[in-house]
């Protein structure tokens, strides 16, 4: 069976440049989800996705509408019934090119400057789609794939997937497969092939605190109502304990312990406290008493304040005693925790604890899961094989804090694992001024993509 | 004595509806003083106000510069060196009229509605200042008066006097008098003739406290940063104890105690729990255990959060961890605290409660001093009088709980106490919309600074 993969790899080294020359072409179009008018870019991409679909051959290729920007779907079945069948995930939308004066070339024509290409979305994820689709072509190139493989490239990934969910629930049966590519989740360094298996849901919460019913003068009034202010603080601060931990009931229950094993492997990354304080500009870390940094953003669930609001907050003084305060607060979530649950959690804290001088709300803004995956499935394995193949060296295996909604979607409603990596940089600016595609690390990534093809056919 | 006492109190009856002719010219200067267009309106009303007391008699009428708005300063002094010299303390500004259209008539043209006179400034505080001026008419009227006067008219009261203290400590041979009218302050009731004998001080800070050099993404970064606006939090809730004390450190040392003389005439004041409840629109009270609502707002001193800001505050969810947070806090000062050491007391709280994960700065906004006057000395007693002949009803004593700085600075540059009184009522919407004068309380004032003025002769 290394013949047709040789075979392949060799043609993908032959069509490097032309490869390029299509990830130039696709970057073109500003297909910028955010920019109301920006949509016949965004439907421009997604007809540049399906048409390069078509030319290699894969079938039933539709450009399919969604409550927004639409999803580009593709299938190749003729591996046949035996074969595993892949859905391979991207997007073709990209972050606003904003502040434009710090770039040092235009944003939406590509650059070749020394061993990297510079333009928005080169790295996140247009780069990341062409190597796919590339790799995907090579193997083709022998006349048969050695499995099945459907497409779903969607529009709206910058802007939260707000569609996504509702599309795969209705259109299970179509996209039905065994495993999914998911390679939007990238490299920790150049030398170090990354394998991401567990990403971080999320519930995030407003809290409002309403006292007087209007504002009050502090000094005639001030001493005989509770502040909201203050009963905000209050409750706020309450909410993690002295050694980090979040004090919200029954918070931690279903959260899945760490077992030695997956320590030991989460210690090889190089996501050290140095990279976190560097990163940063903090002169000492903080978190969970028990667990390393790398524990703490990716395998522990957190809480934040991600804003306060109350009375006065201009320039100098104003004595008011105000009539309400606000928080936004939001946790990052690790399995098997649930968001309505954790809200339910929060909902029970701030009743517990919320003092009768006051009345309150809580809002529910948004919630999703978090997803880990089987680090010994067969998706996982040859992935994991196919970069220790071509960077001769055992890749890491990383829990992310963030999170990527669409991993806990394809478990949910597909019931299917996605292996989660790629071939972008964390000094690839992606959301920033002058993206770039470190290219050495990119074409390495076609080969590794070949050799999972191959690695799953034979697995 | 009785007989130019009667004649006076009779030449004021007769001259009512003249003086209310001269309050409304009065008022129809719209003398704004935080609205930097109306420089002019307030000079005419300081002219205004020096050519009435040229057209009484008083001396050496000045309209005099400060850094901001003029003072008019009088002084009529032929009582001789025997008799008390008292300072009448004044303002000719107003607050802005904004919401017009909450108006029922325009605010600078005084309208008669039943008993009240409709205006802004009727009750704050040219009602006041042309009470005093026909008081003093009235028992000129008789060609001599029983005591030394001398004026002081300011025009920055409304924007929190900030030129003031730096005039009266650089007039301080001037100004030198025995003691000091200030009828600005108000009444309880329509039937409680009131004097406040007590004004808390005040000390404004801002608290920032500095987490991670820039606005982070909270997946990728949450839980191994200590989080500003939780931080925050934290310091600013351990501020109460949970008795409702502040907890700085020393906070109450100075504070001197109330006794049971004391306790007993402020448990006549009608501000009981019911009226806070009204005003406040709050189903419960709050406030420092072991002491009542009108001995908390008037005799404690407080902390206040008067604002709160970070992160994102906007509608919906972003999932920043903020580089910083905010808080504005302010402490209502009795005596004999001081605010320079209540900063002082706010600081060391800080630096030793906020944790070495993050950095902060501590900013001294404002600082006034508190106020508080003897009950017994002649002023006080010679307006008690008064005010129990004309209203038939001995006064109540009250601590008032917002600050008036220039009562302390008579205190500290002159050395003389001040008697706080006035003819405003509760709801006479000083600083809001149809603001109002009681005719009939008003008209009973002139009365009683009449008798003030000539039992301060006798006594």
């Amino acid at each position: 069976m290394t013949e047709p993969r040789e075979a392949a790899i060799a043609y993908a080294h032959r069509n490097q440049e032309r490869f390029l020359e299509d990830l130039k072409e696709f970057i073109s179009i500003p297909s910028i989800s955010t920019d109301p008018e920006r949509k016949g870019d965004l439907l421009r991409a997604a007809e540049w996705v399906a048409s390069h679909l078509r030319h290699l051959g894969v079938d039933c290729v539709k450009v399919m509408p969604t409550g927004g920007h639409p999803v580009v779907y593709g299938e190749y079945l003729k591996a046949g019934q035996g074969a595993k069948t892949v859905l391979v995930y991207g997007h073709y939308d990209v972050q606003p090119a904003e502040p434009l004066e710090l770039w040092d070339s235009a944003p939406f024509v590509a650059q070749r400057r020394g061993e990297s290409l510079y333009a928005r979305g080169s790295s996140d994820m247009k780069g990341q789609v062409v190597a796919a689709l590339a790799a995907i072509e090579g193997a083709m190139s022998n006349g048969a794939l050695p499995v099945n493989l459907k497409f779903l490239i969607e529009g709206e990934e910058e802007i939260g997937s707000p569609n996504l969910a509702t599309f795969i629930a209705a259109h299970k049966d179509l996209l039905a497969c065994d495993l999914a590519f998911n390679p939007d989740t990238g490299m920790l360094a150049p030398d170090l092939p990354t394998i991401t298996y567990a990403l971080r849901g999320m519930a995030y919460f407003e809290l409002r605190v309403y006292g007087p019913s209007h504002d009050l003068h502090s000094g005639l009034y001030g001493g005989v109502v509770h502040n909201p202010a203050q009963v905000l603080c209050e409750l706020v601060a309450a909410m993690h304990d002295e050694k980090g931990r979040v004090t919200l009931p029954g918070f931690y229950d279903p959260v899945r312990p760490l077992d030695a094993e997956e320590r030991q492997e989460l210690a090889r990354l190089p996501t050290t406290e140095a990279f976190y304080l560097e990163q940063t500009g903090v002169k000492m870390l903080w978190g969970e008493a028990g667990y390393t940094p790398v524990e703490r953003t990716g395998a522990r669930p957190t809480l934040e304040v991600n804003g306060l609001y109350s009375g006065f907050t201009g320039e100098g003084s104003k004595t008011v005693l105000p009539a309400w305060a606000m928080a936004k607060i939001s946790c990052r979530l690790v399995p098997d925790q649930n968001p309505e649950r954790v809200f339910e959690q929060f909902r029970q804290y701030i009743e517990a604890h919320a003092p009768k001088t006051v009345r309150y709300e809580v809002f529910n803004l948004v919630g999703g899961q978090a997803s880990i995956s089987d680090r010994n499935s067969d998706g996982v394995r040859a992935v994991c094989r196919a970069l220790e193949h071509v960077w001769g060296k055992r890749p890491v295996f990383r829990r992310e804090g963030g999170s990527v909604p669409v991993v806990a979607q394809f478990q949910t409603y597909l019931g299917v694992e996605s292996v989660n990596f790629g071939f972008g940089l964390p000094d690839d600016n992606a959301h920033g001024p002058n993206e770039k595609l470190h290219l050495p690390t990119w074409q390495r990534g076609i080969d590794a993509i070949i050799h999972a093809l191959y690695n799953l056919g034979e697995g």
